[in-house]
């Protein structure tokens, strides 16, 4: 393996990029402005050049470089194919031949919650594990599967997708997929705070929560941890709907340790304890003992897993 | 590859044998009976005596057989450990190795449920597919996974236990294992059984099997295929619990094929049809396009896995 390799994760807003060693160490991160007019048709000469002048700058010949890892916000096949990107404005195309073209280097590509999960296994949460579910709960709720160290896209890149498992055969609004009940709908930070204003309207209980005029996920795990009685019920709704989700997923995969990252993950300890109480639950007697651990990289999960692609 | 293979099945009450060529033909099947007294310790020696007396009926020198592929009714690690088969008395012990040495030639073993999928994957209902999901309705529900070509075994050997997905988590009966509402409380043949027992009780439908002294799910097929209301009923709540639950898996795993099989199954293009309707609404998009289809292979699924274990 040669000196460097470089980590690009694309996303609606911007494009982050990593320098790293083959070692883990990243060397120098920055990012560019994601330009999606125009069918995104931009975006990969953006990404190209940043890197040359990035290589320029540290006097790094691309003959030291083993190639480009990127993360996609979309489904992508396992010959490196985007089928629809919608956020970025793009249809079907071969990325991993388009970006190699452009910059004469090997290019493998992979979805982003996919290669995010890979990031963790690299040097976050999941290090030292080689059978990982990582979930992330974010504005949705995204996951990547991880069996021997190696990423499992699906046949159509859209393994994991645990975000639009049902939950709730009963629910009556529609998930921004178009179904009724997902998962996103409950455990997302969105959907967090979606049970908080139903329990609002239907409690006798006092809570710091019913007079905040914004509510936010980090406000009601912020209030579980002072003992708001309203928010400890919202979590523990929240750790019971996915808990149990965790627990199916189990059964299926029976896999070493679940790594749970995203903005939602930030409040921490109490979201693991509560998830984890719930999963014991629900979980088949032989698939218990699963480990559950913080993803460590936060926004920088997705470079080292587009990095690690490259292995 | 040598002239042949042999593929062994071990089941609560037979075990089951068959001689094959690599190109999956089978030459010869057999069986003897499973004695599991005294701790099940003399299964093995049992096994290894009916093939050596095959060989010679054969006149097939052991120095043409590739090796000894395994089923086993119970978890069983990658490194051929068996951690404690209930039903036949075992503890934990390395069963490849044990039978290797008694035998005197290469041992490969495998959950059975995972080989008789590997075994429709051959030669059955999911031949010329490489990414599976196979499930088998019988007295209980079972699976096993097949992505790109391979079994996964799960850390704990448990991957696959798809008939323990919790599916109703407001259900009051137990299943089997301890927990309540799992999958194989509704569509094992016990289950779809149960499902009408609680339907007739709360029905004002005339139907046949009213009267019926002994319900199995075969009766219940059956009267559907003749129109009977409270049997589409019951069919209608079976298919909608299982094509739900498979719509989880299709968002976890993004296969290309489910492959039905166990004795359920008899009941042929009605089950796919209802399971493959409910599943369609509960489907994530981008997977709603997954194949249905029948095993074929009925009681020789496993025989066929196991052998193919030998590749």
């Amino acid at each position: 393996m040669k000196s460097y390799l470089i980590g690009v994760d694309i996303g609606g807003t911007t494009v982050k990029l990593g320098l790293f060693t083959p070692k883990a160490d990243l060397v120098e991160k920055w990012e560019i402005t994601t330009r999606k007019h125009e069918g995104g048709k931009y975006i990969l000469a953006d990404i190209v050049k940043s890197i040359e002048d990035k290589l320029e700058e540290k006097n790094i010949d691309k003959s030291m470089v083993e190639g480009i890892g990127l993360g996609v916000p979309g489904p992508i096949n396992n010959d490196g194919i985007v089928k629809n990107c919608v956020n970025l404005g793009w249809k079907v195309f071969n990325i991993e031949k388009n970006l190699s073209e452009l910059i004469k280097l090997p290019v493998k590509a992979g979805n982003d919650a996919n290669v995010a999960a890979l990031g963790e296994m690299w040097k976050g949460g999941g290090e030292g594990y080689k059978n990982i579910i990582m979930i992330t709960l974010g504005t949705g709720v995204g996951g990547g599967i991880i069996i021997d160290g190696m990423l499992l896209p699906g046949v159509n890149g859209s393994a994991g997708e645990i975000g639009h498992i049902n939950v709730c055969k009963e629910e009556t609004e529609s998930c921004g997929c178009g179904k009724k009940g997902c998962l996103e709908q409950y455990a997302s930070a969105t959907g967090i705070v979606n049970i908080a204003k139903k329990l609002i309207l239907d409690t006798t209980l006092e809570s710091i929560l019913i007079d905040k005029e914004k509510l936010s996920a980090k406000d009601i795990f912020d209030a579980a941890k002072l003992e708001d009685g309203l928010a400890l019920k919202v979590i523990n709704k929240f750790g019971e709907i996915l808990g149990r989700a965790l627990a199916n997923i189990a059964c299926i995969l029976d896999p070493e340790v679940f790594v749970i990252g995203g903005g939602v993950s930030k409040a921490g300890e109490l979201l693991l304890e509560t998830v984890k109480q719930n999963y014991e639950i629900y979980a088949f007697h032989s698939v218990r003992k699963v480990e559950f651990k913080l993803a460590k990289l936060d926004n920088d999960a997705g470079i080292y897993g587009a990095a690690k692609l490259l292995f």
